[in-house]
């Protein structure tokens, strides 16, 4: 078995390839659009979503056709959210992987049509390949999917962030805007990745979801924790950001301390869950440790 | 067979009601989020796709429950992309359907999130309730209408459109934009519909798409007349828009009397294309009328 970082690093650029495959080429019209998707999707971030599936995938024998199209659609998502949350009536921010934010590289009007048309492009890759040997398990899988990009997932996370920003909220409700948030879509990229393979029993799927739910978690404990000791060099944004804008994060509400202690919790919960399954859910576990441990 | 006026008015006052269902629910939280995508949908708009379904659904045999589906997923991406043209940084409207668009009513963040909602909703809708009988049918027709909304179908359109602003352009290139912008939605509206039943043999597909592409085009023509000619209290929302901002528009690039003849030619053509079939056309026959001829 190659080593998690070998893994990782062979996954990152497979995904690439296939998002540069599956995005509009730059010079089909309209081209400044394509332009756009392709500058907000390419060429940076840690795949960590498409990695979840990738990984997912593994536990269930799914072929690598049907895992890109899977983790470049959870990807896109993520691109299209980047996007939106960056412009100047969300956090209003210009850097992003170490580059301008798309509305300064191209403009406002071109970002917002871009994450929306990635948005669309995303449905379009999961509902147009085939991702399942049966037809009606694909459709669940889209509308899995769907759920957890619209109201009741991240684009709802996003508005209950934004509606938090200066407020003074509990610990219960900082985590049911995360589990929006980000914890939708990292849950939807692991059963995205499951679903490509042979299906789960019930008690194997509680299992996953268990999973997915605790790194979901612990991706947003541990960024928020980032936010508060790395460097922008380091993270390639703003640093800082969240508690300039007065922003409740696990940080801010338990202490550094405790929101380590969390995390690593999550971690013992994540791992925990996957005990029943073989070695085939090692890249699960490794991804988990990755999550938890990243520096950036 | 009962009137045009009482079938369309007894399809928008079920569309109304089965929009309101399928929308998340204005007291489940996010609460803000949930009220401004019900504002923007509920409460207004011609309802011409979601009776577009409608009409080509009386076509197959579609049973409603199925077109009711189809239908509010068609005007819900009509919805969210209202709310997106109508932002500052797009078209800059404050009115529309006789109110202050959703900005004007939320506010910027909150209005972009509910178009993304809305968004995701849509995708939610056709992936996650029956509208075939056959599954792979189904995840046809979800990528047909993914592809209507993105980058080579409305969000491109709206892309084209902006780009187009203040230049000097072609018929042809503005009639690419069009059927990209508002061509790509209203043909899914069809095919969508007509999906929703019995399955029609290839010319009978070929028909019904030639007929979807003129109205999808007439309607537009039919548009740019009338943003000359009505007036803002007729329209529910801002007149002479289009040549304030310098833009190209068939009456612009035809004149007036040339553009109301090719909306007469191309409604002649999709009701050709329709000749095949039987009285259960008759909807759609009507609603292309009614598209040509409406006055608002």
């Amino acid at each position: 078995m190659a080593s998690f970082h070998d893994w990782a690093r062979e996954v990152a650029s497979k995904m690439e390839r296939a998002l540069s495959d599956v995005l509009p080429a730059a010079n089909a019209p309209p081209q400044r659009l394509h332009a756009a998707m392709r500058y907000a999707t390419l060429g940076g971030g840690k795949r960590v979503r498409p990695m979840l599936a990738c990984a997912a995938g593994a536990l269930t024998d799914a072929p690598f056709e049907r895992l890109k199209i899977a983790g470049a659609a959870v990807e896109i998502i993520h691109a299209y959210s980047l996007i939106h949350d960056d412009l100047p009536c969300m956090d209003d921010d210009v850097l992003r992987r170490g580059r301008p934010t798309c509305h300064i590289e191209f403009d406002e009007a071109t970002a917002l049509l871009a994450g929306d048309a990635l948005q669309a492009l995303a449905f379009d890759l999961v509902a147009g390949n085939v991702l399942s040997d049966d037809a009606a398990t694909q459709l669940d899988l889209v509308r899995l999917f769907a759920h957890a990009c619209g109201s009741h997932g991240m684009a709802g996370g996003q508005a209950i962030d934004l509606a938090n920003t200066g407020m003074s909220i509990t610990l219960p409700e900082l985590e049911f805007m995360h589990i929006l948030k980000t914890g939708a879509l990292i849950r939807a990229s692991v059963l995205l990745g499951a679903g490509c393979g042979r299906a789960l029993d019930e008690d194997g799927r509680k299992r996953l979801d268990q999973y997915a739910r605790c790194v979901g978690l612990a991706f947003q404990v541990v960024d928020d924790i980032l936010d508060c000791e790395s460097n922008t060099e380091k993270l390639g944004k703003t640093v800082g950001k969240d508690q300039e804008a007065n922003k409740p994060t696990y940080v801010s509400l338990m202490g550094m301390a405790p929101a380590k202690r969390f995390a690593d919790e999550l971690l013992a919960d994540a791992l925990q869950a996957l005990q029943a399954f073989d070695a085939r859910a090692d890249r699960l576990r490794q991804l988990a440790e990755f999550i938890v441990r990243r520096e950036h």
